[in-house]
């Protein structure tokens, strides 16, 4: 049997020993874990960007993958740590929304609430390594996700920013995160793109394009992106810097 | 038998290739290894901040762990590198004082000497790759420590900074390092600062808090950390962005 | 047998998903492959400083690795894949020259172009997970590279930049690259540079050095770096930063 893979999504950044802190604690408990990074980029606290990574990479990774997820705002409060379950993966995530825009949603949950799952003393600024980790230890051990805690449903949910109608029939749609190249992803889904011209703060755009080689080097264009969505990217160049672009902007659709 | 740990700690970043070269020059000479990174991120040649990550990440990794902290100013020059020793772990390490401040403190050293431990030729800039690498490799392979070189007693030692006593009552501690999100983290050990009011720069930050939650979003605080110490934090913030805190600032007292 | 290792070197750096995503890929199709990082913070679309990492890089990785290379300009245009074999390791890269400057020449090529080897559908902005992630596993789970494609000559190289003798009988090389530390990795070699002395914007930079502590904290000084280069650094300090150094500049030899 292939050994279980853990992947970690946090947004703990990699200045820290925060991350390298989980793979010890998952590791001394699990030793034949194997861990892998997702992402560890998320901007702090940015749950809404958590959400669209967790989307964009959960459904390349092998199945029975158990997907650490550590954005949390509430962390040391009230809120909720939640283990769910999809067709072809597992997660343990704060109950905060961020396990809302998976294509492969969910069909049964649990709160973690066992306390004997839980590092002695538990920090209340830390619960990366004081109880993530080792829950997700245990459940790689063989655990049974019943020993968790009671199923329940979720309180939390993150509505998909919708595409909104402008007077004049043009339509727009959020940008959602940008990226290490400076693409601006928006929630634009493919479908509603294909055959339209794209528009950012009055510049036209053109057509969506197949490729980046459509353009020359310098030029901004928009095509899909990798997970779908219409993303506005510069050539050779970032759309994101150039256009002083961010989340909060969004693109415009004829 | 569990595959040995060997954790990796280096102010190397992730920019270039340096950490990746370590990992290859290790699975080439002991392919059974569990390569951990505990962080790259330590500011260049910053012996304090490692020697404090170090204390704070150990104690969560596995036992038997070989930690391989390359934070070393003085690549090249006399300084020694040295084996230790503690109760759970072992180490390599530049004699420069980062291993210092661990809670759990080595019970015996060794300076590494042997020179068939070392890649052929040798590069005077990049120890990790030619010295540390393969020494750890040797010892994940089961090498004695006993051919590394002879028992001996570290040169350096890194004061822990103390408490010191201001005119009117009040005590001040250093701040030691700024993290990821911001968090200012003191040399306050936790029993120093409950039931004490937390100033700094004249401004107070309330009592010590139990969780971020306790103030407003973008307030600033004072808590006690995941290692144990005081930290200044802001909620859904940064303190260390805020008020332009850093290493050489400090924390106050009542 | 030990597992197969790849190497990943992109540019894509840690903020988002893409590298664990290829990750996630990679172990779906081949669960006993070791993973590692060589380096994802190659400048974006940075094929020379690409083939420089690779160069300093590929010689201290084990026999029998797998370097999946993808820092690729002309990702979704016309531009092939190639897969080459050195005598030691094998690649996986863009044909766009990035495999030009290693010490130990591929002896053979392959353009990889089966469509059964692809994920489906295959975006054309992120061939590093559709395309070079599933060739890589199915590689490391033993296909023949026969079944890549047909075997080819690469068709873009690049030249390394050579020594340019200048009037006054000074000669000079191109600054290739800085590091995380702000050391300026220079095209000059180890044998050119030796014996003479170092400028830079005429600036005496004094005789090439053997280690960082033959000059003074903050002074800058020039050595033979860890890949055999001349390399411009400033003692505990950053040269890059200090002197506004990047490739472009270049270093002039007596």
């Amino acid at each position: 049997m292939n050994p279980p893979v853990i992947a970690l999504l946090t947004d703990f950044g990699l200045r820290d020993s925060y991350a390298g802190v989980m793979k010890g604690v998952i590791l001394g408990r699990c030793p034949q874990a194997r861990v892998v990074d997702v992402c560890h980029g998320i901007p702090p606290q940015d749950v809404r960007a958590a959400a669209l990574c967790l989307r964009q990479s959960a459904p390349f990774f092998p199945e029975g993958t158990l997907f650490v997820v550590v954005v949390d705002p509430g962390v040391g409060s009230v809120r909720r740590v939640l283990w769910a379950k999809t067709r072809r993966h597992s997660f343990l995530a704060p109950d905060n929304g961020v396990l809302s825009w998976m294509a492969d949603a969910p069909v049964a949950y649990r709160s973690v609430e066992n306390p004997s799952l839980r590092l002695k003393p538990a920090s209340r600024t830390f619960h990366g390594r004081d109880l993530f980790a080792p829950a997700a230890a245990a459940l790689a051990s063989g655990v049974s996700p019943a020993i968790l805690g009671p199923a329940v449903a979720p309180r939390a949910h993150l509505k998909f920013p919708a595409l909104k109608k402008l007077p004049g029939g043009r339509r727009r749609g959020d940008i959602l995160a940008t990226d290490h190249f400076g693409n601006a992803v928006t929630a634009i889904p493919a479908a509603a793109a294909r055959g339209r011209k794209i528009f950012f703060r009055g510049r036209a755009l053109g057509p969506v394009r197949g490729h980046y080689a459509q353009v020359r080097a310098g030029e901004p264009l928009a095509l899909i992106g990798s997970s779908g969505f219409l993303e506005l990217s510069v050539r050779e160049g970032s759309f994101a810097h150039d256009f002083n672009a961010a989340p909060g902007d969004y693109a415009e659709l004829s």
